[in-house]
């Protein structure tokens, strides 16, 4: 007796999947907004759940330190959604270098440890604090910013993000760990050739 | 010898706070994009840091889960930046019952316990999982879902949301917490008056 | 004489179809912002207009309404475009049941007939009025609301939204007319078991 | 016995009536997103419901046509949500005169009558149709575009825009309604000065 | 030595090319965001820099004047950014016709000589004056504008827009140059048919 | 005879001048989209003409450039458009130091003399180029990029920002010219000591 409604209304489900969500196809062609969307006829719950942020990340580096992306490339069920996340592991000493995300501001909760996070404004402006376990602090969007283990324990936070594809840009791998000239580098940050070289020569720099 | 620098360049930072942040004043007026900024001046660390989700929720009532946001309202560090955090505790057999934001994406990560996840979407397809510490799920902006303990300890989850003010709409309150008319909501929603006026008494709905 | 005017700006002209609209090819790609755009120069008037809302829905059902909608994947000229339409008929009786739109605000023009509409805000107020002919009332994007025939004729509305897919999800079909199982129901609405199980009977719901 | 939910969700819906909406004070400051908020503690319905278009628009003058807006300024349920509306009445011989809508997109549903309207692309090519009641048709952000009452009885039209605000320009106003002087409407159109001259004595213009 | 944080944060700059730009395909599908974007690995520098702007365009005809634009289907590295540019050049007593950019806010800087530029607002209010070298003057978005070399020398202006593909409607090219009906011209216009047919002959136009 | 339609359409004008736009009132309340906006009836053109930038920028300091803005703050014309603009004055040898603008994508025209000009992606690769008179290029949103006078005259160009305050983050500034103590400089970018102490000696940083 209900099927007149089921069908008057039905044909409103048909193709309009991208009404509520668009799962991004990694194979598909990407624009401005994102990559395209997987038609939800294919989609499962395993389209918007992910697990790659489940492990501890891998500190045995110099920074002692990792961050795990949950961005549309890894997650690609955030594409369109505007919002993802990462998880940041620091080791005693750890340290997430000086960076920016280019195109997102970022929200930082600290789940164990203690964190000192701080960013800079374009003001000139320094905003930096030690943060305890549950904590939170926001990073504007594109400022510089960075996050220092400041305890005597394994740190852990997760960090979300106002885009899904919040771009990454360290500070050191952007001057020292590409082919940027060492006198371009010299002339635009006053930097000391020797220690531009220093720099160079650890993070695998040319030119 | 490099003051003319800080000449030549200094009068770039003066009024143009609002390029980076704009830290919301709960007191000023307030538009579709958000509060009023405050002026870059009277800002410290603090307001951009924000300790309100730092203490477990209190989980001894119906429901046993609690929800503390810190949406702009809350966190004012927030305001204008596309992003805002909510603290999701669940007692055992704690439900965060089925609800939308009507104006933001929600992404959650699970810190401690099993929490069973779901979302339905405007095609009727309903996605939910089971998911354990660490894992993540995104919830498409505006689509009814829920989460429910689904283990045997204390969950701990956060959400965060692409929005400052992503809002909340809680079904049952909206249905059954206020003054909508029980025959308004019979012809609604097909739910029997008795069933209706059952849960107005639970939940202090009139009308 | 003019010649070189139309030689020297013609070229503006040759390949940016985009700035002005982007008619959907529903075969080709979607992406986050909507489906791929069809070349101007196959493009008739024929495409910017629709004459799928023409006539009356039918009726005959058990809610006695009929919602028609003009999204973009019914009328791909509006791809793009920030704005849609549908078309609602109410016979004597009708109701169009709680739903809400996930990206869209609606505004709602009674055309014939007397029509009871309201919707409820995040906060748990109910805003809701009986409409005459030529009234029009606003829904904020996201919330919860509801159209009823209050009078004693057939009655017509136009909805407009701010979304070329704004998407659809009606409450009792999110829940009774799908697979989510009936405990997580219960646990997530306090509705009681028969309560769900009868919707479910009638709506063709399972699990 | 459920008084602990209430008391545990209730400080969320506090201040944060700006995730809904937010009915304009017209009296309040306004900015780029558009006006002020009022409180939502003094809000009725009414202040979602206009009665404005309900009235046929007096087409007792050259244009044999009346355009009723409502728009933020006369609806300030909209502001901020991406949405308005105008009433078209169009005696017989009634036209809309050329003109464009600098901030939205327009789409028009017939009432009653048969209109005639079209848009210009900005590759030159024209857009029009007579269309009958029920038919709609949509004009693209800021193109130039007409509506001509086409057939023999009075004519109804409802337009919505993809904006609070859409802004009118109209061509004849914009040139002839002001004080712009004749020479550089001659310069910028190549319309002869006696022309212009006429339209100007018509209209109203200076200069 | 420092191989390990190589080796920990390389995967993140693995396939998010999305996240900095979106380098127009001009050959792949178009959405309304934008061309879809090339992959980061075949880029060079010359993707982000356009020499199309260098040579003083030709102003040998009626108008005195030449537009020569850097939008994305001219200089698709400015896809998905925000933002477009195009060179002005005029002869003595040359002139940009009234115009309207549907999607977009100009900035113009005049570079050489003097021009008079002006536009008019929704409320029919003009505002126009003679800008000198150095000299800089905003648009709105939509509203009616031009410039005309106000000099005794050949004058050159760059103007900015804030959309990559602003679009471009020049009023006597919509009105004169196509096959947009004289009597659909006159009814919409108030112009007289002589004056119509005069330019249209001119320009090209039929119908 | 005309005059009815002045009176019909005339109330279409009167309080709607966020329509086409806004110039910020700088002492008015601040929010996330922008300054207050002026009323139309106290603008006049001077509102969006600026002059400021006609005068050569005083290179006589260190990094001889001059970096003089057109933003919102100093040209409350463009707040609310999506653009803004500056000036950049280099003497020979003159320097834009390494900086970023977290708020916009930005876009150069050379207009005199020869300017190296570079920027680095997330993806740490590095694009710069020699541009000379007339040649654009296009800095994406919120990455590292500089601009170096590489010839042997003064240098003059033009930059278009995609916001109305793109904000300016010079990142010698950001580290060494305010109180970001050393040792958090030294953790978060592997600087040197005696480095960092240098270069806070020169630009005036404590800490």
């Amino acid at each position: 007796m209900f099927l007149p409604i089921l069908f008057v209304l039905s044909f409103l489900f048909s193709s309009s999947n991208a009404a509520d969500f668009c799962v991004g196809d990694l194979n598909g062609p990407q624009g401005p907004a994102g990559y395209s969307c997987k038609k939800e006829a294919v989609l499962t719950v395993n389209d918007f759940v992910y697990s790659g942020l489940a492990s501890t990340g891998n500190t045995s580096n110099l920074i002692k330190a990792a961050v795990t992306p949950a961005f549309d490339a890894q997650f690609p069920g955030v594409n369109g959604l505007g919002i993802s996340l990462a998880r940041l592991d620091l080791a005693v000493g750890g340290v997430i270098p000086m960076h920016t995300h280019p195109g997102a501001s970022e929200l930082l909760v600290v789940i164990q440890g203690t964190i000192c996070a701080g960013f800079i404004s374009s003001a000139n402006k320094v905003y930096f604090k030690s943060l305890n376990k549950g904590e939170i602090m926001v990073f504007p969007r594109g400022l510089l910013h960075f996050q220092i283990n400041s305890g005597k324990t394994q740190a852990l936070a997760f960090v979300s993000f106002s885009s899904p594809s919040p771009g990454l840009q360290i500070l050191d791998f952007a001057l020292f760990a590409d082919d940027l000239p060492t006198d371009i580098i010299q002339e635009t940050t006053f930097l000391d050739v020797a220690q531009i070289k220093k720099l160079k020569g650890v993070l695998g720099g040319t030119g």
